[in-house]
């Protein structure tokens, strides 16, 4: 093994996934000497409520979390001039690379599309979680990375279980992605399941859902298909090279799906679905949308049960694969973020042949 | 864009998948160019009954296909002085990259390995579609290939409509995957369909596949799970560092599946499936199987039905993700050949971190 190299990261949010990451980057630590020759250190982390915490040295992860879990400040790992906000924090980090999961609206990407921008305009590689900011700005944020020859990377926007943007970014080169289905909602397809197998109606599937942590206090974004419009959004964008908004996508929810038609359909052997959908039209343009569908059980998509998440690619090479994510959670999300780091470091942001 | 680069490549084999390759090349010639910057020259063509064309300023492959598909010989086609045999075709041909397919044994992976060696030996990047080298030789073969600075991928050897060699090498950094359980081959799987759905037996569901073409006249390596094995193997060594034979695999195969026995297990809600499973044992060592296995129909691979195959990874980052392909051919297969050949341009070859 030759000499080892040293990366220096910056986590800016330290919730669930935050955590998660740190949690991943200490137990692969070992993984990433011995078989990358790498040193990933923490040179400093954001947080809303418990401050920030800057060291060039490294910060100890390990104390990070103890403090944020025991509800403590990060502060006194901090090391120099204070720093006042975010912005700050971004401005007097010395990271090469940023992991991007502060709290976000997925109405406009804001505050991480901002941050993200100052990052990469810093000459630094950027991942992010965030959905917003790559629904709503992905080719600024791609030509700004490119103008600075670094990375910007986000497999973990759409199924935080399963690597959908390397799958088609590597394994499916000069492709053509003619249509693509999924259920990116685990809330959602919780209720939907739950409504069929123990036929409850909306209201009690989703309040059971709330009572064990699936769907949050507000599920407006989920049942009502936004959280699923950014993805759909998203995918097209990426995959099809569309140019559309989640407006745009004009999502249907499930909000005032009657159990009566649940099981009717039931009945009918047919399984209803949030289906996400994106195709291209003959005229070239990405049609998209977000509804419930009533799908043949036969449907590689009406299998999907519970909280797993599924996405089904139609191409002109590989006619028809579909890509299932079991188990979710933000472990998941923080190893998507962690082979994102990989795949910077291995040159994957370049797709050009050479 | 940039100067457009040239690859010169060499088709040895021009049977289904060689002459599948050869019209998605000619299909793709404007995206390779447009977006890659790539001109793709064909300058080799060997084949077993239709002799050898060597052209280093590049043979026309519509003629090629044309003559093959007319029974007709490639030897017009042919600048230079004769070539006698493969071997002679090797030593002859200047091309950078060999695309290679031709028939070979799935008990030694000859002669395809030596043809390999012997392409790698001489500096030129493989790709192949053949299980037997990749089975056999795969660490000789990659440091063979890492020795000589080239390419060496092999994606289409499982699962010829989805592209696993790659999710795992790009998508799954540093992941350890504990289990690998599987479906590869697709005769056996539209068998056991076919009897579970159509109520017929084993000999009879036989005799309707081999009607309409989908198992072979001598169809022993499929039902007796060899096809099967030679896969297992070489995810067990791809994925999981063993190294594993087909014959440590011993597979177990369908021939003697009773036609009651499907009936039954499906009366219990089951499915009977030839599961191919490669398992981390405790000690560290991989124990691989392939076995006829009844499966509740929750699990994702009980789902898979006729001709379609399947493949689901258990990772200590990702927990459970499932691949399923619909549709394979020797039109998939050779774009996994193709994804390859741009893969090993973009460097895709080189794992390491820089």
């Amino acid at each position: 093994m030759a000499e080892l190299k040293n990366l220096n990261v910056a986590l800016l949010g330290f919730g669930n996934v935050g955590r998660a990451l740190g949690e991943l980057l200490l137990r692969k630590a070992g993984t990433l000497r011995d078989e990358y020759g790498l040193v990933v250190r923490v040179v400093g982390i954001s947080t809303g409520r418990h401050g920030h915490a800057i060291n060039p040295a490294g910060i100890p992860v390990k104390a990070a979390l103890e403090a944020v879990r025991s509800g403590q400040p990060l502060t006194p790992l901090h090391h120099g001039a204070p720093v006042a906000d975010t912005a700050g924090f971004l401005a007097a980090t010395s990271a090469d690379l940023l992991f991007e999961t502060s709290p976000t609206s997925i109405t406009d990407g804001q505050p991480s599309l901002s941050y993200i921008t100052a990052a990469l305009t810093k000459g630094m590689h950027v991942v992010t979680a965030n959905k917003g900011p790559v629904a709503f700005a992905l080719r600024t944020l791609r030509m700004l990375a490119e103008q600075k020859g670094v990375g910007f990377m986000h497999e973990a926007t759409v199924m935080g279980g399963a690597p959908v943007m390397s799958l088609v970014r590597e394994s499916m080169p000069a492709a053509t992605i003619r249509r693509v289905r999924g259920i990116f909602n685990s809330t959602t397809n919780y209720i939907l399941s739950s409504m069929e197998q123990d036929n409850v109606t909306f209201e009690q599937a989703l309040h059971a859902a709330q009572e064990i942590g699936i769907a949050e206090t507000d599920p407006t974004l989920d049942i009502d298909g936004w959280d699923s419009a950014v993805k759909t959004a998203i995918v097209a964008n990426v995959f099809m090279g569309a140019s559309l908004t989640p407006q745009d996508v004009n999502p249907v929810g499930i909000r005032d799906l009657a159990l009566e038609t649940v099981q009717q359909r039931a009945g009918e052997g047919k399984r209803i679905r949030l289906i996400c959908e994106a195709v291209r039209q003959p005229d070239g343009t990405v049609r998209a949308s977000v509804a419930p569908q009533a799908l043949p059980q036969s449907d590689a998509l009406a299998q999907i049960v519970g909280r797993n998440n599924v996405i089904d690619f139609e191409t002109d090479t590989l006619h028809r694969i579909t890509l299932i994510e079991h188990s979710a959670g933000p472990d998941t999300t923080a190893y998507g973020m962690f082979a994102d780091m990989l795949n910077i470091l291995r040159g994957r942001h370049h797709t050009a042949v050479h």
